[in-house]
Formats: structure tokens, C-alpha cells, sequence
């Protein structure tokens, strides 16, 4: 199982940004997402995203950050510029225990760097939460997120030009 | 040479995610980015990070897309959810050439399906173009992002617990 918590949410300010990282957590491979601030809109928008585009992604808000981390059976993985090397990391990770994948806003308070199992980087420049989030999934699911299969209302063909789309609705 | 071409940018609404796309092109080996709108905030916003954390990279607002896109001297990719699948898509682009990575907003305009010389998604579900960016520039470069150099002024050392900054300033 692999979940994601999403720290330091703040409404408004992270709508799109917060969005984003939800919708990477599904496409990526996880099973579900966590934000520790309350936020209904999101939560409709996601579950409205799942029930068109299938599969079985669930979302959370207002949820305990620290308890969660504390009370995880298994792994708990911190994206952050200032972790170890993804390509070092990524291999010392059991993947057979359940991983929890914490992915901060702006400011992470330092208890999630010591209570973290892992702290781990995407390169060490300042980029976005949202590709960190994509580029560990895509390395520690070791590229298997292509093959699921969502069977979603709505399904997308690939295709070298224009849009292929089959909808049962 | 990797640019990006960032279309369909709306001041305020986008200020965010494409701050998070020129970031992501800078950290991932892109060597300039070209924003449709002109929007100084965001370019103000990129070149500081350049001044901090150093390398060449390049931003300019404000440019026309379609022009851009037709007078390339090289290959355009249009990163997209319908577009053709990444596996197969980024062993046909020549790495040679200099490329034109073409990244939308929301809605993006018929004549850019038509013009890329490639339409590659990152997954045909529903995600982010910061994602899809940061997945794209790291399987066409092969992972090489990971040991460009920037010389900037702050580096951030890979580290287990806590930060390891040096700062030259």
C-alpha cells in the first residue's frame, strides 16, 4: 500500500498546487491520500476526478499529521531538496511494507525530518512538491504506475495527434 | 538545447503552477523557458532563484507560441494526456536536435496538436504538467539532470536528518 500525507495544506494559497499532488498520487500508483487541513472542495474535485477516471484512489482531509506519521505500520518516506539521493534511497526502501510518502508545503515543521524513516531527494534544487512526488513514485514503483489499469467511465487512448477519448457515460 | 514552451499561462490564477513548471525545467535540465503571457512577477520569481542557486538558465514572457513553435529549428514535443505513450515517444526524439518541449494549461489550442512534430503523454490519466515535465526531462535525459552542476551561491548537500546548506553569500 502506498499513501501519501500532505502537510501544511493552506486553503486558497494551495488549491492548485495541493490538487496537483493528489492527482499524481493516483495516476502514480497510491493507493490514497491524506491532507492534514480540512478541505471539502478538494475532496469533491478528487473524488469527482475518480469517479469519471475509475479506480479506487481515496482522499482524506483534516487529518492529524503527527499522529499519522506516529501511528504508521510500516514505512515513512519525507520528500524533501534537503533528503538523501532519490537513487540511493529509493533502493534501501522495503516496498513490501506499506510506505506512507509525506509531502510538504512551504515550511515543514523539523519533527517530520526526525520522525521521518526516510528523508529523501529529488535533486537538490528548489523545484515542486508536485514533480518530487511523480519522479519517486515513477523510481520506487520502478515504472509499473504505467500499467494500471484504472476502467474509468472516461478512458484516453493514446494517439500521436488529436484527442482519442471512449466514454461510457 | 531544451527549451520549454509554457502556453495558455493566466496571470494570478497560473502565478503557481507555472512558477513550479520554470522551476522544474531549471532543476531537470532545461535550458530556458518561454512563457506565453508576459507576466513580470514570475520572471522576477525565477531569475532570483537563478542569482541563489546559480546555472544558465534562462526565462522570457510574453512570447508569441505559435510563432515559436513554427520557426523552431529542431523537434517540438507537446506533452499531453492524449499524446502518443512516453515509452514509445522518447526513443524516436532525436537528442541531437534542440528541443522544443511544449507544456499547456488547461485548455490548449487545436494548431499545437497539429504542429508538434510529437503529441507525448505522461500517462493517459488525469495529472499535472509540473509532473509530466519533471517525468518527460528525466527519461530524455536519461537521468543526466541529476549530475548537472549550477555553482550557485546556496547548495544544499544530500543529508538523513535536518539541512546541510552552504551558503557563499
Amino acid at each position: 500500500m502506498i499513501s501519501i500525507l500532505r502537510i501544511g495544506h493552506r486553503i486558497g494559497r494551495d488549491k492548485r498546487i495541493t490538487t496537483h499532488v493528489a492527482l499524481v498520487a493516483r495516476a502514480f500508483g497510491a493507493d490514497n491520500i491524506m491532507i492534514d487541513t480540512a478541505d471539502a472542495k478538494i475532496e469533491d474535485n478528487i473524488k469527482s476526478t475518480c469517479k469519471r477516471f475509475g479506480g479506487n484512489f481515496k482522499i482524506d482531509t483534516g487529518v492529524n499529521a503527527k499522529k499519522t506519521i506516529k501511528n504508521w505500520k510500516g514505512t515513512t518516506v519525507h520528500l524533501t531538496m534537503y533528503g538523501e539521493k532519490l537513487e540511493n534511497s529509493v533502493k534501501k526502501i522495503n516496498a513490501k511494507k506499506d510506505v506512507l510518502i509525506i509531502v510538504g508545503a512551504e515550511k515543514v515543521p523539523p519533527y517530520v525530518y526526525e520522525m521521518a524513516d526516510y528523508n529523501v531527494s529529488v535533486g537538490n534544487q528548489p523545484h515542486s512538491e508536485v514533480a518530487a512526488l511523480a519522479v519517486f513514485l515513477d523510481k520506487f514503483t520502478d515504472g509499473k504506475w504505467t500499467d494500471k489499469k484504472f476502467n474509468g467511465k472516461i478512458e484516453i487512448l493514446p494517439c500521436d495527434k488529436g484527442k482519442k477519448v471512449i466514454s461510457k457515460e
